[in-house]
């Protein structure tokens, strides 16, 4: 019987390494799992929300820019997965919890589209900012240097756009109340 | 029939001005109390997190000491309400929305306490920061100086708190990875 190519884990199609970065290991890919279904989520969600602003249009330009940049972080993801042999053919199917998240966030905070939608960005970005913080840590404990590289180089597009996001965010607020007094004056007349 | 000082809504209990800054100023009352709301919210989701990290004093330590600066805070934000002339009897009921969506926060993330504990409080400490600038922004469109002022104030520690998080991650992942791995050890002795 040859058990040597035998995956011990469903989910796993080369046999796991043993010693001190083997657990590592099982986080990372773990971890990089939630991650791809994060930046399915953020897709949705950016193209949700470049969809309502044609108002700002300098806004909805860098989301589309950053929505880009979210489909190929998602591909890259998925490729650490593929070089440490894991198996990719389940992703697709993990972004409900996510939804769930980001349907809660879009209800809690203010009426309006524009301004949710920065603050509810803006914090998302942060949630993906901190998970590849986390990734980037526990792919260097696992001795995995190159998942390590590409998670810092998406780590630095998410910073890039939440920097952008908060340079933006008081222009955007004193344009959409400009939008609103003058709608309110129209109505008056 | 004296209508000068009737409130125009329910929850006003002085008449909004007329003119450029009083839509500013209905929304500015608006966001303060779900800035309240936040902070409410967020001194829940803390203690909870302080009172399951044993294992990271560092982190416990950190996070009291922001409970303390949250509690501060939204008794800032009322006040800052009540000089405005806002009736501030109804900020206890409004935490519900935030409550759901940090519950589906935590389940959506990592496995782990600490872990997701981190990437909830990152993202939720980015999503006051941009609170704050909004506020900032809106109570400076609203001619609130000292609102702005307050905001700006409350903007400073919640950039403190997430940067300190941020600092603080890498070696938290390291101390949970090290944690994990003499634990399986242990089980399998």
């Amino acid at each position: 019987m040859n058990t040597h190519y035998t995956p011990r884990e469903p989910t796993r199609t080369t046999p796991p390494l043993h010693g001190e970065t083997s657990h590592a290991r099982e986080e990372l890919a773990d971890w990089l799992r939630d991650a791809h279904a994060m930046e399915m989520q953020a897709e949705a969600m950016l193209k949700g929300q470049a969809a309502r602003l044609e108002n700002y249009p300098q806004l909805k330009a860098r989301i589309e820019q950053h929505i880009t940049e979210t489909q190929r972080q998602a591909r890259d993801v998925e490729q650490c997965l593929k070089s440490m042999g894991e198996d990719t053919s389940a992703l697709k199917d993990s972004g409900g919890k996510a939804m769930a998240m980001m349907q809660a966030m879009g209800g809690m905070i203010m009426g309006d589209e524009v301004i949710k939608g920065a603050l509810v960005g803006y914090s998302f970005e942060h949630m993906e900012i901190a998970s590849y913080t986390v990734l980037t840590a526990a792919a260097e404990a696992a001795g995995e240097q190159e998942i390590a590289s590409v998670c810092e180089r998406i780590l630095g597009e998410e910073r890039a756009m939440a920097e952008w996001l908060s340079a933006h965010t008081p222009e955007v607020v004193r344009k959409y109340l400009a939008r609103a007094e003058s709608e309110s004056a129209k109505s008056k007349r």
